[in-house]
């Protein structure tokens, strides 16, 4: 795609430093560096002056700040990384192949298509489930009895989606992922494990992203709901019954344990445990690798694990957290002497 | 389904708390806060004795305490949640289609499929290959050269089975898991990896469940052994040469390294490291993301990590961490001379 | 397979202890313990001495210590494990079916299939795509537009390609791994996440392997890299612009977040996590559950975490580790009093 400066201006909404630019042809994003003629970067970060001031890029998204100094092209933004995105939709907008039913794909009589889908080779849609209008499913694609994918969602190759599983508007699922395996409920007996049926299904807001080889469970009894705006990172575990407040992303490899309310507005960062049955309110942080034990009431940021070293000194230490209870208690009998 | 109360109560070996009740028509499980007429509950915590008492539930399964009070219908169980399961099964019965081979199926000439099975679309049975009577191949499922699928078992979506492994009876695989896929071995040739072939197989018990997007390595040289009635979550990772003893059950994201043999009745919870080459004892229980480098003798709950906080507080503390050895040092020497 | 030990001995360039031996027929690898005659084993290790003299193999693989006293048939390697692995592979070389393509496969007219490929059941290749001699595509992968794959690669079952990706030559890609999903990359916009279109691919070097369930995004702008003889376990996300050096070899459940730089000759055990915008270098080792934060600049081992113990007891010390920089100011007035 190729789109004057003028257009992406007016398309952003956010204004150009000199109406002379609006004629600049831009054809692609590239960065500061590597940028060459026809292209647009971006830099938010007065860190990379240096590199504004030697790029090649046609034009560049700059927040006011540094815009002031800048000779060059720019469009001025609030949000310079939120115009690039826009900028680059625009200029790399997602591969749209024409509406077309693939031969291969395995249709059943009673699943219902909407207009404008693309569906791909091998994909299989099972009785009564529903793709509405404008959807993409790549290929390979399984969707369960009275499944519903909401309009103009992007299924990608290889996803597996169960029976009784509703998916909102202008999703975007990636390879591999799996929605509504049933949840991991088995009731001890003597021992051994009794299977308890998963019996509700999973229910994904509009805008919902999830990432390759990312799993969540079917509900219990009731569903498993992820809100609007929801971003899932890859690889990660969302257990039965589990509530994902709007808005709020979950970084890779990270799992949350069976019925978990997770609040609106927050960042979980990579490899995370949310343990089951507890609360997070809204705008709610959570560093790397931290383990959430406890329901947490208070937005804010958590953490949990210790600062990385080298391994020699490491392994003295953790052998003695393990005495630190001691240790404390040692100390609070030597203030009590001294 | 729908069943009379009478027939549930016959059906689970659990007493009725009144034979009037027996005629009462059930036909769901709901919880019990927002159960409806000709739905069933169950209770097993005192604490929620009010929402007992307040429950439209036709009849609630109940312990032989909270029966005790209780005026409505019930099922008198001495393991409510088990007699719950029971009672979700009869209702909710996993969908059976009627056996088929499916026209896009592709089998090899010398593949062998059972009575009454279900070969669902784009399924791939390569040669030598044994599908077991009863089974139910959901969809895009990959059977490799030789492998057998024990009878009644039940694999989902897009489950890749490479060739060699033995799945047991009544086994439940989830979409996106992976069995028999290549053990992570190489040699050191100064520098470089040499792949070391993986002769082994993998071999699961009967009544196995495996999770979405769960993996088990082949062995190097014998094979990985997952045994009866193990449950494994989403997202595992067990690698190759791991023995799982009978009736254990590991919940999501964790990980068990190489050649380390884990015993019956364990629990291991989410997001858990079981490193390489190590025993666990029967009985062993581990509790969320816990590094266990050692092996384990007597039966018992491990953990490791630390509990979480601000994050402003634990960049104070994770950073003493480090000086943990020496604090302790100090805290003896000081002992010392007072 | 069979050999002649003598043909085992010229085909790796390891010496025979005697050449008596040499007409030896071998025709497969075991363990020392459950070898039976035709078999060749291997030693390393002086303390399995025992197993070695009461082994039935009909050769072992020995150093020269350990061959020393040692009057059967071996082979006598300054790298017995990298000698074994020869071995293995010229007695179990991987399954090699003649090259066909499946009539089921799905072949876009423009994609481009070099000689000698096996393309399975259910693979799809988009417009564009290039599979170079040789390859191996076992069933259900799926290939975007315009990506290749190196000549004598070897593509497990289901596994998804996207797009723009370049795959090296002689790469094992296992099941469900999912390579080009788009990175996890959003602008903040008064709360709400804007996609930033992820333009860049994923370029792996040659003899590359790649787990199950493994996930490796695309690039933000520029490519995500993967170096020449990397390893990746199971189960691994490697984020949007990660680069890997060559030879470094990743173990199960590791996650790598966005940007990161890993060195040459690295080794990262299981389940750790590499935050993003960081660069190790090369030689440096990470043991398993570590979270390194910071980046590494000297080459050596580094580790995070505690060590586990009896959860009664962890609880007391990892509360105690909440009052662990208060505890240190504590001892540090003590010192000062005394």
């Amino acid at each position: 795609m190729k789109y004057t400066l003028g257009e992406l201006a007016s398309r952003t909404g956010v204004p150009l430093n000199n109406e002379s630019y609006s004629g600049l042809e831009i054809e692609a994003v590239a960065p500061l560096q590597s940028a060459t003629a026809g292209s647009i970067s971006f830099c938010a970060n007065p860190k990379y002056k240096k590199h504004l001031a030697q790029s090649q890029a046609s034009a560049v998204i700059l927040n006011e700040t540094l815009a002031d100094g800048f000779n060059g092209a720019s469009l001025v933004s609030k949000n310079p990384y939120a115009t690039y995105a826009q900028v680059a939709a625009l200029l790399s907008p997602p591969d749209s192949p024409d509406a077309e039913i693939h031969p291969t794909a395995v249709i059943h009589a009673t699943a219902k298509i909407g207009n404008d889908c693309y569906i791909g080779p091998n994909t299989v849609i099972e009785a009564g489930a529903v793709i509405e209008a404008g959807c993409l499913l790549v290929a390979g694609v399984y969707v369960g009895k009275h499944s519903r994918i909401g309009e103009g969602s992007r299924i990608n190759a290889n996803v597996s989606i169960y029976h009784g599983c509703e998916i909102g508007k202008r999703n975007i699922i990636h390879s591999a992922a799996v929605i509504g395996a049933d949840g991991f409920g088995f009731a001890q007996d003597n021992g051994k494990w009794i299977k308890v049926p998963q019996t509700g299904g999973v229910v994904t807001g509009d805008d919902v992203e999830v990432g390759a080889s990312t799993t969540i469970d079917r509900g219990a009894i009731a569903d498993t709901v992820i809100e609007d705006g929801v971003k899932l990172d890859n690889q990660i575990q969302i257990a039965h019954n589990v509530r994902i407040g709007a808005h709020t992303a979950i970084a890779g490899c990270s799992g949350v344990a069976g019925s978990t309310v997770i609040g609106k507005y927050c960042t979980i960062a990579g490899m995370c445990t949310i343990v089951g049955h507890i609360e997070l309110a809204d705008h709610v942080h959570v560093t790397a690798m931290s383990l959430i034990t406890k329901s947490i009431k208070k937005p804010g940021s958590y953490s949990s694990g210790t600062a990385f070293e080298e391994t020699t000194s490491w392994r003295k230490n953790s052998v003695r957290f393990k005495q630190l209870d001691v240790i404390s208690r040692r100390l609070h009998d030597l203030e009590n002497k001294t």
